[in-house]
């Protein structure tokens, strides 16, 4: 087995970032790209090198990451003309730790294998604090034996490393993963909008209920930044609608009836409509407060 | 402050029965009433005793507890012609533990204090597991200074006691507890409907996922059973129907808009039509199962 050393990280976003730190910080070497240059800076001085291309900062990588926004973006960062499948070296493994439509990503998998190379996904969840933290859940999809061979890229980046199945399972369970956060805040907001017209203390809700079966991620998080009206985002409505957009698709695809998940997408939509697409997912309080009675 | 150390206790359902017991076990003594006399027996065997009618059993008591399936239930042992109230000594607190509607229990705590005593209600959330453990959580609603002297009585029962504010204001958190777990089990089944389409392994997706953004006490305790197809019941669905009555009811008396809650309510509805009632409010699985491509 390889033992990797030399990793090209695509995409220097607010996941990117701290996540070729965490690499530099375990002794891989990193050569990063990003297509607004200036913000590979950080990763500059915690010791990587920038590159001008995907190209340049493949040529002698052992792994090559991306980790950008959607399908169209690791398409281009892998194989547009100045795209990282150029420059990459025999045995280079192939790694997309972004959030894509799971068909998609069972295709690019594909074209990787059919230049010769190899490919794990790897969508993550666990936001930038796990990101910074080297905390993250990585969701691989991809072959047995790719995957024990990526444990030590993993494990410099994450906490719960899970092989999901083929190509497309990863990227499957990420959506798992947005269809219950949904759901759960979702939850907390309809039992604001009861509380807050039954004239309920919403600050006690939490202490009150947590530890039982209401308990959620969302109700140990987000519940105090509703009570306090803080609409900061942990993870912006905007982000989450081109999620719910993939779950909506990849569920059209396999005919799997999502009603829940429809609903809370048009919820957010109003968000969206009412200007608050850059707040956190938690502005779904928002909306129900604008569909209730303000009394 | 009075240490009150003798309990009338009516109903002895899966919940009065262990929750009877603990208050024994604390060093209560208890009288306790059912309108089936058999159900009586566990808690006579512990060193309870039995009466014939709510009157007898709250003659000698400081505390009486109702512990009922539903308004027309408690209203039926406090007030019927052998109600508790015609029994209660003077001081006598009245202490409603059973689920009801928020507006039902402000009723009813109007009512026994026109009859000169004090009333707190105090549904618990927890299930019969909680109940045997003592480890309950217990919303109470009602005057802070009657709440502070059934501190010894909550103790003996639960673990998380807090006051919600007055009369109705427990329900409303117990209603707000109901909404939050019914969502993050809709989340859990449309995830796994994903996933069952997606021919994703059900059973690692609470591995992969537990701890992150998609934690909830529903992946933790029923994913497993999903993905065992074991549909046995810790709380039914026609059970967790009629909670979600006084949900879509208390939400419609102070106009709060609840499209998740009333979704969710429909799709248990589904399961009921199926012959599934009597099934773990889980079963929503099976409905989004018969929704969706069986391939």
């Amino acid at each position: 087995m390889n033992t990797h050393q030399s990793i090209a990280f695509l995409g220097m976003g607010l996941m990117g970032v701290p996540m070729a730190r965490n690499l530099l910080k375990a002794g891989f070497t990193v050569a990063c790209y990003n297509r607004t240059a200036s913000k590979t800076a950080p990763v500059v001085e915690s010791g990587g090198t920038a590159c001008l291309s995907p190209k340049e900062a493949a040529r002698n990588a052992d792994v090559v990451i991306s980790c950008v926004t959607n399908g169209p973006d690791v398409e281009n960062v892998l194989f547009g003309d100045e795209g990282a499948i150029h420059g990459a070296k025999a045995d280079t493994i192939f790694v997309d730790m972004s959030t894509i439509a799971p068909a998609v990503s069972v295709e690019i998998g594909a074209r990787v294998k059919a230049k010769g190379f190899r490919f794990v996904e790897a969508p993550v969840t666990g936001g930038t604090v796990g990101a910074q933290n080297g905390t993250l859940s990585i969701l691989a999809g991809g072959s047995e034996e790719d995957f024990l061979e990526l444990q030590p890229v993993f494990a410099a980046m994450g906490k719960n490393v899970t092989r999901c199945g083929p190509w497309g399972a990863g990227q499957g369970v990420k959506l798992c993963n947005q269809i219950m956060g949904a759901m759960n805040i979702l939850g907390v907001c309809e039992a604001f909008s009861l509380a807050r017209g039954m004239k309920i203390d919403l600050a006690l809700i939490e202490k009150a209920l947590n530890g039982g079966a209401a308990s959620s991620w969302a109700l140990q998080n987000l519940a105090r930044k509703i009570a306090a009206g803080d609409w900061s985002p942990g993870f912006m409505v905007d982000t989450q609608q081109k999620d719910m957009k993939l779950v909506l698709e990849a569920a059209e695809q396999v005919q799997a009836v999502l009603p829940g998940s429809a609903l809370v997408t048009q919820l957010w939509r109003s968000a969206q409509a009412n200007g608050d697409g850059s707040d956190g997912i938690h502005a779904l309080d928002k909306v129900l407060q604008r569909l209730s009675n303000p009394k």
